[in-house]
């Protein structure tokens, strides 16, 4: 496997050189993260539709356990057991607004990962970084277990296992463990673990910082170690239900999947579930025993169990739900870990919005009221009171307020409204409003995907490493 | 499936066309052959390995179901549940001779199916073209089901059902049901059902041809209908076997596989097997209370039941031999019907030679015995005396001798040589004669082989063609 050694070591290069003004070593991290035997184990795979323009071009990589839907060049790269998904790449002849600016899209979007290490991650949606808007670009980067990438390009970054960067165009920067930055641009910063931030220019800024001995449990990582803590120890208890799923070449839904809703091959159903109409599980998500209402998703890498979505409800990525109810239009954020237990379940009402990276960890039964946005650590009823504010309130917010350990300033009524607007253009984009003929997305779309399986070399000095894979309609 | 339906069309017009002077409508053959509902229902894989080049490359096709090893090339082409294995082909640097002709191969060879449908096909070897020596061509031609294109490259041909082409560059020709041509050149010509004839310019002819009576019973076909008789119903039964091995992405052999053995993923073994050292079990090989001594092989296509092979024994693609006793090194050639009962076994003594395409269906015990060459239709001990020869009596005959309705004139030496020779040279190339350190084949090469499975876009007006494919190195 001398060739996949080389590429590590290649890799790593990259990443510090960029990473250089801080000192950052990312060989701590990446080497021997995944023992060497792991990456001849998994297959990669790569999904046809008739739903977008197809262009698949892998070089010089290892693809293990990989997924790749929408447009994607990856070349001297390790992209271990993620979802490359890119089935909302924009267009040649659309139109990309940013800040009153018009951008013509000329060309297909496409995602380009170059000279980067990526460990379970999520990567989606488009690219959001106005100058180059026709390439999704991930370049001498790396990012630890279960990072979401979400319509964020960077070059020369490391995120920390569990964090996400949104919407975000970065560059020579480091996301710790668990952080969430949604910020437009992040360029040379260095941002530690547990920070939640989601910031508009001088349009409004929030933040909070989990504090020490609250993510240590939930998420603890030394480099050169696997991240532990309960959220690490949830997902891995997990897994080997996924084993059988990638087993079988053709999969069909044990459970009835009514008109306009899809349920992913690669997916887990177990207990006894509901699937009303215009539902989407998508690919590694993970249902037991749970009660999807009409027009609700599970994205990848989300977790709902023993708990009742009412409808309309997205459960973003990365997500976990137990023991939970939730009522019609509640939004979960990212990686936001949501555990009730069958005694004192989480009860949600309508039209929350729960922030990405939120944990939820009950002692006591806990029910937040409708129109609701709840952020942090909650453990207990009380808690309440100072990790959530109504989005009423919100809206008439101007100035700075501070809750608990979050701190906001700005327009309360552009924060919640870019909120709400997300939410409609994700239940949108998702299919969760088809009647039949009009407004489909990925539930209608995903229903007839063709999977198409690549394996790496089995032997000799290319081991590991995949064949040149080109593929154009 | 507008573009799948266009794509049938054009074939049928690109063979009509050279074969315009038979008047042959290949529209007949080929029109409605395949529902097109199966174009989707099966997907293509190809092998990586590290033993040979790899290069594959698939454009505006079909593949449902085929398998590809070594390079090759196809273009708009229908290859339906087709072998195309390509890992004997000539690398850069390898001497062809021809007649004492020596052509230095400049390229490593590749395959080129073009203008083509295939169904059920085995193409294997390399091209015995000296023209083309570095290009194993397939154009504007057609192949009905398991027909054995073996070392013969053709343009603007028609093979029916269960022929063979062997070792033979073919042009504007037809070969009708289970006929075995192998004369070096075929060239404008329309050859019959059920016409065994090997030969060699000047230097030998053998010739043989199944009444019409017999052949109707085995293999019956009528353009437009699906081919009927006792072969085809035997593997018609056989076909639900072989959809559990298809339906997981790896599997590992249920029986124990010594070292330098190999059983391909893509076989199928049913109940009492036993693998001695150094056997090769291909993939879509059969295997049923089968006892495989050292060294046996089993190839493409063939059929292995209650049946003993002593060791180096040559089952050759298509092969079927059902409760039978082989001694070691018998060979048995292409597309070979071997059916005894449990009552009246089948002993074949050592090396003998079972003609490709010989039918041996037993109403009682028969026992062959040793170094005979056997070809036409068996049913009783008494058939032998017409349809056998010692081998020894045949490398003294020069001139012309006729037994039963088999003709041979020339030199016998010659033709007894050259399927010693290329006996010996079917063991060592599939691995037989390994010691553990030298002379390995197919047997220990084929134990490490990545397979990527590929599928056709799922609907729309592409649907059951696959997207265009590249890979290299």
């Amino acid at each position: 496997m001398k060739h996949l050694e080389n590429l590590i070591d290649r890799i790593i290069r990259h990443v510090n050189i960029y990473l250089r003004n801080f000192d950052f070593d990312s060989a701590m991290h990446l080497e021997e993260v995944i023992p060497l035997s792991r990456f001849t184990k998994f297959y990669g795979f790569y999904g046809v539709t008739a739903h977008h323009p197809i262009h698949f071009h892998f070089s010089h990589s290892n693809l293990a356990g990989s997924y790749f839907l929408g447009q994607c060049k990856v070349d001297n790269s390790i992209l271990y057991k993620s979802d490359i998904r890119g089935d909302e790449l924009k267009a040649k002849g659309d139109i990309m607004k940013y800040r009153g600016i018009t951008i013509p899209i000329e060309r297909d979007e496409i995602i380009r990962i170059e000279d980067s290490f990526l460990i379970k991650n999520l990567v989606h949606s488009y690219s959001h970084d106005p100058e180059k808007p026709e390439t999704f670009l991930i370049k001498c980067s790396a990012a630890m277990h279960y990072a979401n990438i979400h319509g964020s390009p960077m070059v020369g970054c490391f995120l920390g296992p569990l964090s996400t960067v949104d919407l975000t165009a970065l560059r020579d920067s480091v996301v710790g463990a668990f952080s969430y930055i949604q910020t437009g641009e992040l360029y040379k910063q260095n941002i530690g673990p547990g920070v939640i931030w989601v910031g508009n220019g001088n349009i409004f800024d929030f933040k909070y910082t989990f504090p020490e001995s609250v993510l240590g449990k939930y998420i603890s990582y030394t480099p050169g170690q696997q991240p532990s803590g309960i959220i690490m120890e949830f997902v891995e208890k997990k897994e080997p239900d996924f084993q059988e799923v990638y087993d079988v070449v053709h999969r069909k839904s044990d459970i009835p999947v009514p008109p306009g809703a899809s349920v992913n091959r690669y997916s887990v159903i177990k207990g006894k579930c509901h699937i009303s109409q215009n539902v989407l599980v998508a690919q590694r998500a993970y249902l037991e025993d749970a009660w999807m209402g009409k027009g609700a998703n599970a994205q990848e890498n989300c977790y709902i169990s023993h708990s009742r979505l009412d409808g309309l409800n997205v459960t973003a990525h990365g997500a976990k739900i137990i023991h939970a109810k939730l009522s019609k239009k509640v939004f979960v954020g990212f990686n936001a870990f949501l555990r009730g237990t069958p005694a004192s379940p989480l009860i949600i009402g309508e039209k929350c919005v729960i922030m990405p990276h939120t944990i939820i960890d009950l002692e006591e039964s806990v029910s937040i009221p409708p129109e609701t946005l709840v952020w942090g650590h909650i453990a207990c009823q009380k808690d309440i009171a100072t990790h959530s504010i109504g989005l009423k309130d919100l809206m008439q917010t101007n100035g700075e307020i501070r809750i608990g350990g979050m701190r906001f300033k700005g327009d309360g009524m552009s924060f919640v409204n870019l909120f709400q607007h997300r939410i409609e253009h994700i239940l949108e984009a998702n299919g969760a409003y088809f009647d039949g003929k009009k407004d489909n997305g990925h539930a209608q779309k995903g229903q007839n995907i063709s999977f198409n399986i690549i394996q790496p070399y089995p032997m000799g000095p290319m081991k590991g490493l995949y064949p040149t894979i080109d593929i154009n309609p």
